[in-house]
């Protein structure tokens, strides 16, 4: 029997088991008592290298996904040699696994019984802050099982699509031929978060204008160190994936040379504010249930207090 | 010159200032020193009697209120003459005074300049929890004035508009024939919320078809202790408008005699809610200001510890 115990599925993580991996992965979607002590954990170990593609739904991520991982099994990442490789699919509107991100589940299941790559699709179950806390959470733990690079696929354009793709070292942010009408409303977001653009399905009409589109809307952002290129590919026939991995091999090296520091402390920031506010927030609530509550409440309806006073009294006595 | 002191403040608006009591209800919205010091002084009074005017744009909401201060300061609240009315005008949309409002607040100057109305459009400057807590504060300030009875009227039927209508003792949906369209994705919330249906300019075609509608969604709605009365208005002819005030005694008598003092708490509950989740929210932006923060954020990066104790120590050490 597997353990339940986050500091033994650890070492077995370590070494390889995915069944204790995607236990502890469990522990992090549900938001528990476990949580906490893989969590605790997981943070002791260096964080991996994380790549988020974003975009539309129908862009091809998943296909584009796939691609990557036999470019980077085969190729490496930069120096180093990658034998796994590990996938978070997320999807938001979602409760549980959706039905699209199933289907590419399958898809991809040439690589996962090959046992180099190890993909989950995350759901929310219980974690405190929902999934923009899970994910970061998630990728500590693959860290701390070896993965040395996570890929975090995110399905649609929405506000926290894009917020949890671009919690990444690097993020891809794939549109395909005649992209405007499909993401009118989040164009500014994407351009924001994108460090590497792909024009995926590059065999259908219309490539020159989106990439005039993209271009223009790249110059309106003005001049920053770092350009995001303007890639093409034809997934589904593996066409520009070697370029797209460059890139993404040319970004880590733009940004491990100053800005990486400065975007993962960013990163650390918006994460322990999501907790602070996810713990206040259950503090609150844990506040309104209790004997000196409805003694504030009676005062109120008394006029002994006003609702200030109250809530100062209650945060003090707890 | 006006004294910038609530406890002064506070005795001139007794004694008739509306100057003073203008000034209150600008420290009520600008939610600053003066503003808990004018609240805690406002909720030792007895709250006014509070009626909730809500419905779509266009409904004619402005004029059924102005209608209703006629008819109120002719015959009184029940048994009590009433000599002064209070109007609130709120637009959650406009950041300041709508265009709308301002337009109904001229049309009401009738009332205005004639001493036995006040009639004020309420912002939010500063205020900690928005319009949902500046609102009930300001109607504090007005029964600490010797306001007997607020009016509270809300343009649009969005949930927060909804909301802060339906915070009274008493709520008037007002609608219009052929009301479906204009409202349909809050239906179930303004049902929810009607003590009294109004179906304003019932001069015009489909009145009976609003009627049935209604009719309908109150028989789904299951039997409660009081079914809201669908009344008909011709508010610009001042028609039906004895009928609706009739509607509003008959309200307060049935909830005098028992749901008020539960509703009351109810309320009172919600407003110690947002204050309460106002005040930790300040706090987690005050705990992400400082040296400790900081060096939180450095244990982060170090892998010395995870965001759950990182926040924890945060949270202890406040």
């Amino acid at each position: 029997m597997i353990s339940a115990d986050p500091t033994e599925l650890v070492e077995e993580a370590r070494g390889g088991s995915r069944t204790a991996l995607a236990r502890l992965l469990t522990f992090v979607e549900s938001g528990g008592t476990q949580h906490l002590a893989t969590v605790a954990l997981a943070y002791r170990e260096p964080a991996p290298y994380v790549v988020g593609i974003t975009g539309p739904p129908g862009a091809g991520k998943s296909t584009l996904t796939d691609q990557m991982i036999t470019v980077v099994l085969e190729r490496g990442f930069r120096d180093r040699d990658v034998d796994q490789v590990s996938v978070l699919c997320v999807d938001p509107s979602s409760p549980f696994t959706g039905g699209a991100i199933l289907g590419d589940r399958i898809r991809m299941q040439g690589h996962a019984t090959n046992g180099h790559v190890f993909i989950r699709s995350m759901a929310t179950r219980g974690h405190l802050g929902g999934l923009s806390l899970a994910v970061p959470d998630a990728v500590r733990v693959l860290g701390a099982a070896r993965f040395p690079l996570v890929l975090v696929e995110t399905v649609g354009v929405g506000q926290m699509e894009v917020e949890i793709a671009s919690a990444a070292d690097t993020t891809i942010v794939a549109v395909n031929p005649g992209w405007g009408d499909a993401m009118q409303a989040n164009k500014a977001g994407l351009l924001e978060v994108a460090d590497i653009f792909v024009i995926n399905k590059a065999d259908r009409a219309g490539v020159r204008e989106t990439r005039r589109d993209l271009d223009q809307m790249l110059d309106l952002g003005g001049a920053h160190e770092w350009r995001p290129p303007i890639l093409e590919t034809v997934a589904t026939e593996g066409t520009g994936i070697d370029e797209l991995w460059s890139a993404v091999v040319d970004h880590r090296t733009f940004i491990e040379r100053g800005p990486l520091e400065e975007r993962r402390r960013g990163r650390m920031r918006v994460e322990l504010d999501r907790v602070l506010s996810a713990m206040v927030r259950t503090r609150v609530v844990s506040l309104a249930h209790g004997d000196d509550y409805e003694e504030q409440i009676d005062a109120l309806l008394a006029g002994t207090t006003d609702p200030y006073r109250a809530a100062e009294t209650l945060l003090a006595t707890e």
